[in-house]
């Protein structure tokens, strides 16, 4: 990301401090911090005043803020809180914005106790959330090339599959792929979960072997900051006709909530495109999340695509579309992709083939 | 660890609630959830009553959590937050505590708009937290073996190391040697850093090549959620002699810092006895941070041995002993072991040699 990219984004926020009646927000460590002042370090607060952005971090990471970060650097020896305080005061600022969704009370009570009387600490909620879900041209090259890392790694992997694997050594294997091809980390705990197990949408890989049966993979990486996401199904041996049924059922759901995305159409509009498939094979009741999320510094981000949030997609936005089924005591298959809302459909990024791959 | 032990702590926390003027506690997501319930997912909160304990958590998680915990377990559809408040009022809790370190200002303004008039929220810091710092013999085990799978990965992968091999790459080899040892992933991310950026405490494995010079490797593996952590010095190449004495100045301080940790010392003491060495070296100034942390359910726990906190040590604890010195332009060492107190020393569970590897 170039400086002038950040630069731009803190002029966004600046620029708006007014019609909001603040005199300056205060991000704390989070993604939002990074991605408007680009430093990515694990302990940091960044002010958004008028004209200026100070970023606050500890010793360690003196001469990485300098490079990563064209803001004014303060290296605080003791918590930051005490020096975020002292400059707000120093300032004389009066109306302070934090994000109460990011802050621990912890945080919020200390430096409320070192403020002048006459400042005040305002509720900011989702604003620079809502700003990172429309990517750049140059977020979205980033999330396209975390997608390209994490099927690569994948296919390495599934080529060399066997029976009686065991399911953490299958996710060691995907990680191991994802990192050499460039990922700095997985974006989540990778999941592999075989056989009844693949019924836990959240499954831990354990020590279970690979036989006869189901097997998801869920996977992401983390690539130059930026999340993908992807989940595939593996079949070990024939499938029984009742599980082909049901891998039709959510590929067809699947399919079906892809072609509802297109800018200006409703996040609940593509949650029942994949709906409505699964209830024409009485699946729907086994559908137990939404549809997908945004993603990009972080691996969840708003938009959700659920039955709630009835926000509008726009051009730009990098969804996934991931409806699933889970039956408890015979298996579970999800399929999931990453794509990006475009004015007449979306882009779909995840370049992995979509069939059960039998192994 | 048996379901026995979490009942146990949570008998501890609930007999202590009185003396706390307390009528429940309220432990949102965190490790301390963890330690008190056995539940390893990515969304719950715990409330822990004098006679009982309910668990929230959402349907992705319902078998999961009925496996792992043997508290009384709640799915919520919704947000946690409304089925937390709707216990609490029909409990009719009155005092309340929470852990302001380990809650968002979201949650917490939240959780209290719901709350009757009468219940009142109490701030509880770093109970838990205490409690987790000595550990049980179950814990110790599973410390030492996250400590010992970290080492094997550790030897596995420097037997292979080459001049001209990129950070990114070594540290992507440790990384899946430690998961193929049976870590579900690294404590941390994992640090390898060659030449000059072995001065950056915190440095960030990237695509530099590993030429002439030091190179840090600070890595740990978490396994069966518990933590280990070690740094140990690698050199491309004859190291010279000035690099030599750095090398020797920070092992004396780190076995002087290792003598020096007995239950009833205090903290600061043993960050002494590592400081006092490097100031024999002129070398005092170039150490900036502390001489180790505890490390349980988390990489980073209390206590903190450095040179404010002056906490008795007592047996059972599992700390790290890790002084470094780093020198801009030149480079930086640091030698980490993981260790436990007991009542005339310590244990050292790192087995991994000490002597500078010169590949």
């Amino acid at each position: 990301m170039q400086n002038n990219e950040f630069e731009q984004r803190r002029r966004t926020v600046a620029g708006a401090l007014p019609e909001r009646k603040l005199d300056a927000l205060l991000v704390s460590l989070s993604p939002n911090l990074r991605y408007l002042s680009g430093f990515t370090g694990s302990n940091g607060a960044l002010l958004v005043l008028p004209d200026d952005a100070i970023l606050f971090t500890d010793p360690r990471y003196q001469i990485q803020a300098s490079l990563e970060s064209s803001c004014r650097v303060r290296i605080s020896k003791g918590p930051l809180l005490l020096d975020v305080a002292a400059a707000l005061k120093r300032l004389r600022v009066k109306r302070i914005g934090y994000e109460p969704a990011r802050m621990t009370c912890d945080f919020y009570e200390s430096l409320k106790g070192r403020l002048p009387l006459k400042a005040s600490l305002e509720s900011v909620n989702g604003w620079i959330e809502e700003l990172r879900m429309v990517k750049s041209s140059e977020e979205l090259a980033r999330i396209g090339r975390s997608v390209q890392t994490n099927s690569r790694a994948f296919e390495q992997t599934v080529s060399r599959v066997k029976h009686g694997m065991r399911e953490q050594d299958l996710a060691a294997e995907l990680e191991y792929r994802m990192r050499r091809a460039g990922a700095e980390k997985p974006s989540f705990e990778t999941i592999v979960a075989a056989g009844e197990r693949s019924a836990l949408p959240h499954a831990q890989p354990g020590s279970a072997r690979l036989e006869q049966g189901l097997v998801v993979v869920d996977m992401g990486a983390f690539q130059d900051g930026y999340a993908s996401d992807m989940t595939r199904m593996l079949h070990i041996g024939v499938p029984a006709a009742k599980t082909k049924r049901m891998y039709r059922a959510v590929l067809e759901a699947q399919l079906a909530a892809i072609d509802a995305v297109r800018a200006g159409v409703r996040t609940t509009a593509v949650d029942s495109a994949a709906r409505e498939v699964l209830k024409g094979y009485g699946l729907d009741r086994a559908f137990t999340h939404s549809t997908g999320h945004g993603l990009g510094l972080e691996i969840h981000e708003p938009p959700r695509l659920g039955r709630k949030d009835k926000l509008r997609l726009k051009a730009g936005m990098a969804v996934t579309i991931e409806p699933g089924v889970y039956i408890e005591g015979y298996g579970g298959i999800r399929i999931e992709d990453t794509v990006v809302v475009t004015e007449r459909g979306c882009e779909i990024l995840t370049p992995t083939s979509k069939e059960l791959r039998v192994v």
